[in-house]
C-alpha cells in the first residue's frame, strides 16, 4: 500500500530521503532538498547581494546540480547574484572533452556565461601529455594542483567574488577521513570550512553543497531530468581515496548519519598550536596564491618542463617520521649508554 | 639468499618488522620492542620508583606481552615497581573461564601476585545472564561499563598508584576512527591520551604499548613462545567498529605508516571550546568515579535489576542530532514565512 508524503502535502510519497529516511513525494523532496541549501547559503553568508559568482562547472551530478539550484534560489529568494559558469579544460581525451559539451547545455539551459580555460593554454600541457610523460602514479597530483590555481586564475579573468563548488556531505566526510589517515592536520584544519580563501589577492571559495548527501544530488538529478555526465575519469582514480570512500559508502548503509557525524568532528577539530599552520602568501614566481615558494603548481610544470617529472612529488608522512624520530632517538640512546639507567 | 640483520649484528635476518619494514633477526627485533616501550615509558613518565602498577590481565596477546615486558623491563632496568595482575571475571562460558586459566599460567611464570574480581561478586550478574536477559544487541555496553568500574574497583582493593592497560597502536587509532565517524568529540579528546583518570578519587590508567603494533606484539609473543589466549569473545562483536577494524587493516597493507598517522592526527586534535567537556565526579550511588549522577553502571544495573534492561542505552549521535536541528530550523523558518525574505 501506498504510504502518505510525511510532509502531509495530500500527495502519496515516492521515494525515501537518503538523508532523514523520511518518506516524501517528489515536490516535498525537492522542496526540502532546496531550502536545505538556501538555508546553508543563508545562515553562513555566502554571498552578499551584487555579487558576481562563478559556479565552477565540470558537467558533472554536483556542479550541474549546483548551478541548477543558484539558479533557481537566486530567482526565488532575489539574492540579486551575477552567476557565471566556470570550466577547466584538463585535456583529457574520451572524458573532459565529453563532459565539456554538457558543461555547453548547461550554459545554454540555464543562461548563464560559460567560460572554459584549459590546462594547454595556461600551462602549455595537456593531462594527457602530462600522462603520457609521467605515467599513471602522480597524475592526479598534477591535475589537482593544476586545477586548484586554473580556477583562481579562470575567476580573476572573469572578475568574480568567489567561486562556488559542488563539493557535497561525502566529499567533505571523505576528506576529514583521508586526511586524518594521513596525519595531515594542516589539511584538517580548513577542509571541513565552507569558505576558504579570501584573503588580499584571493578569490574565496565557498561549498553550498557542504550539507547535501550524495545520494540526494543523485535523486535530484534524476527526478529533475538533469542534463550531467557521469563518466569517471579516465585515468586511474586513487586508491587510497578510494578504500575511504567505499569504507564510507559502508558505514552510510549501516547508519545514515555517519556522513553528519564525521562532518561534525571535523567542525569541532582544533589543533595543538605546534601543529604548523600554512601561511598564504603570493608565489613570486607565477604571482598567485601559494603557501610555498615557488608556488607547487610552478614546481610541478618546472619539472615536467626540464624533463624531472619527480620534482615536488611525493613526502613522508606525520607517522612515517614519527617512527623514524623514534627509531633515531632509541639509536641516540643506546649509543650514549642512556638506556640502563635513565629511569 | 639470506639477508644480514640491519642492525649489524651480525646475525642474518628472520623477520621483517611491521612497523619499520626493517629486516631483523630475533634477538634484534625483540630489543627494538622493547627499547621502544621502555622510550615510551620513560619520556612520557607513566610510572615513578616504588610505585605499585596493576596490569590488567586478559590472557589476550596485548596483556600477555604486557605482563612479559613489564617485569622484564622492570628488572632490566630497575623502575623499582611492584607488579601485580588483575583480571576481571565477566562470566562468559566458553571465553573468560578458559582465558583465566591463561592468567593464572601467567601469575606462575612471572611470579606475579594476581586479583581476580568477577562481576557476579560486584554487581550479582554474570555476562552469561545479562545476555540471557537482553540478547545480543547491546551486551557490549553493559560489558564495557561493567569492566571499566570493575578494573577501578580492583586497583583500589588492591592499593595500586596505577592501572597498566595493553591498549595498542592499532587499538588507539581504531579508537580515534571509531570517535571521528560517531562525531564523538569528547571521546576523541582523550582517547590517543596515554594516561588517563588521575585526578582524586580516580587511579591512573597508562597504555605502555600504545606505540606497539598489534602485528609485532603477535611476533613477539610468537617467537618469545608466550602463552596467551586467542579466541574471540563469544558473543557477537560490535559490527560497526569491525567496519572501522578491517578498513584499518586493508590500509596497513598499502601504507604501514598509517597506524601512526592516525594516533598523530589525534595527538594533535584539540576541540572548539562549545564541545562539551566531561566533569569528572564521584558516582552517589556507588562513590565511583563517574561524569554523569548517577554513574552509567549504577543505571545500567538498575535497568537489569528492575527488568528494564533499555535503560542507559542508546543515544543519537551528533549527525543524527544536526539533521534534525537542520530540520526544525527549516520548518520554523517557513512557518514564520521567512524562507522568501530573509537574505
Amino acid at each position: 500500500m501506498p504510504i502518505d508524503c510525511k510532509a502531509k502535502c495530500g500527495n502519496k510519497a515516492a521515494l525515501k530521503r537518503p538523508k532523514t529516511g523520511d518518506a516524501l513525494c517528489k515536490d516535498c523532496f525537492f522542496a526540502a532538498f532546496e531550502a536545505e541549501i538556501h538555508h546553508t547559503i543563508v545562515s553562513s553568508r555566502l554571498f552578499r547581494r551584487g555579487e558576481k559568482v562563478a559556479v565552477a562547472a565540470s558537467g558533472g551530478k554536483d556542479s550541474t546540480v549546483l548551478a541548477h539550484v543558484m539558479k533557481l534560489l537566486n530567482e526565488r529568494h532575489d539574492y540579486g547574484l551575477d552567476l557565471v559558469l566556470l570550466s577547466i579544460d584538463e585535456g583529457i581525451t574520451g572524458y573532459r572533452d565529453d563532459s565539456l559539451e554538457t558543461v555547453k547545455q548547461n550554459r545554454d539551459d540555464y543562461q548563464m556565461p560559460l567560460k572554459i580555460l584549459s590546462y594547454e593554454e595556461l600551462y602549455g600541457w595537456t593531462m594527457d601529455r602530462i600522462v603520457a610523460q609521467i605515467g599513471r602514479s602522480n597524475n592526479c597530483t598534477f591535475c589537482g594542483v593544476f586545477r586548484r590555481q586554473a580556477l583562481d586564475r579562470g575567476a580573476k579573468l572573469l572578475g568574480v567574488d568567489s567561486i562556488a563548488t559542488g563539493h557535497n556531505a561525502d566529499d567533505i566526510a571523505e576528506t576529514v577521513l583521508m586526511n586524518i589517515l594521513r596525519g595531515d592536520t594542516a589539511r584538517l584544519r580548513r577542509c571541513t570550512n565552507i569558505r576558504t580563501g579570501g584573503g588580499e589577492d584571493s578569490i574565496p571559495r565557498v561549498k553550498p553543497l557542504k550539507y547535501s548527501y550524495e545520494k540526494e544530488i543523485v535523486m535530484y538529478a534524476h527526478y529533475k531530468r538533469l542534463v550531467y555526465f557521469s563518466t569517471e575519469c579516465v585515468f586511474a582514480p586513487n586508491a587510497y581515496r578510494g578504500h575511504a570512500r567505499a569504507f564510507l559508502k559502508d558505514l552510510e548503509k549501516v547508519r545514515p548519519s555517519v556522513i553528519m557525524d564525521i562532518i561534525y568532528s571535523g567542525e569541532q577539530l582544533r589543533f595543538k598550536d605546534t601543529a604548523k599552520k600554512p601561511v598564504r602568501g603570493i608565489c613570486e614566481r607565477c604571482g598567485f596564491v601559494s603557501s610555498q615558494q615557488p608556488c607547487k603548481a610552478c614546481v610541478l610544470l618546472e619539472g615536467l618542463n626540464r624533463g624531472l617529472p619527480k620534482l615536488g612529488i611525493g613526502k613522508k608522512s606525520k607517522g612515517d617520521r614519527m617512527i623514524a624520530q623514534q627509531n633515531q632517538e632509541l639509536a641516540l640512546r643506546e649509543r650514549a649508554n642512556l638506556v640502563k639507567n635513565d629511569f
